[in-house]
């Protein structure tokens, strides 16, 4: 199953660090690439692509000038989820999305979300009906639907690597593909 | 077991949206308050404060001057979890914090986290070891420890509520407690 974020209306002045964190989050946890609308921004681009290229995998990022577009080209095969605070309780309906094969794109807000998106998701889902971040929205869906296993994916290509420890920092930089 | 979020140097011009989404998700996954240290910052107090009394609950937010002595007090009594992405496998320890009764200071880093707070932390955890954001390694670290029963909290003295729908947007407004 692919797995893409789309973040509606990209501020860059405003969202810079927001929108990153979420990219780095949707990667970390598994997604396979995001695409994003509002604003274009090289300094978001550029940021997540060092990012990829030190740590590794595939995360593609696209600039696109209109969601709907991309929604209706991705409902043409896959299904899509709108993460927000408003919709049906995660734990109610993650047994469903995980058992939809088709790949799915999830659709998060930014500033004002235009009321056409929840008629056109296919799950409108909230973590927790309270107000936090779409990062953490983000991070805990993903993790819901990957049941965990997103946290031991390994990363090709990459080429630094952290080796866990109890105290301190280690991390091994894997030369063999500098 | 209480549990409350320490965000270390908190910088208002750069850090203040993404410390405010910090500190909501805290508050929605459960967290009974936070701490930062940094720059004062009332502005993020405000939106928080403005967060607290729309949505209910008691979510203390304290600024203190040293870290140090926050953690060290804090010990006396508690343990102490610091996220990193250099620390051990989220999974592989979350057994042992759930079941270790004494009340948590869950620490998270600004710009630059100090190499003692590695040392003075019961546990470094990693919720991936991929830079990804301090928002979504605290939600999915609450998530986690919580077991997801953190996702049905009510939050008493609410002024508006969220009624959830597979579609569109209903919010009450809990008119006896405005």
């Amino acid at each position: 199953m692919d797995v893409r974020v789309l973040r509606l209306g990209h501020r860059p002045a405003r969202d810079k660090r927001v929108t990153t964190h979420l990219f780095l989050t949707a990667r970390a946890f598994g997604a396979s690439g995001a695409i994003y609308t509002g604003c274009r921004d090289p300094y978001l681009e550029e940021s997540v692509g060092e990012v990829v290229s030190d740590w590794g995998g595939r995360f593609s990022l696209e600039f696109a000038e209109s969601w709907r577009e991309v929604i209706s080209g991705w409902k043409l095969t896959g299904r899509v989820v709108h993460l927000t605070m408003y919709g049906l309780p995660l734990l109610q309906v993650i047994q469903r999305i995980r058992e939809e094969p088709a790949d799915k794109l999830i659709v998060v807000g930014g500033a004002k979300v235009p009321g056409d998106v929840y008629g056109l998701a296919d799950w409108n889902v909230a973590v927790t009906s309270q107000p936090h971040s779409e990062v953490s929205a983000l991070a805990v869906f993903l993790h819901e639907l990957f049941g965990g296993g997103e946290l031991d994916v390994k990363f090709e290509g990459a080429r630094l690597r952290v080796v866990p420890r109890a105290h301190g920092k280690k991390v091994e930089e894997l030369r063999g593909l500098v």
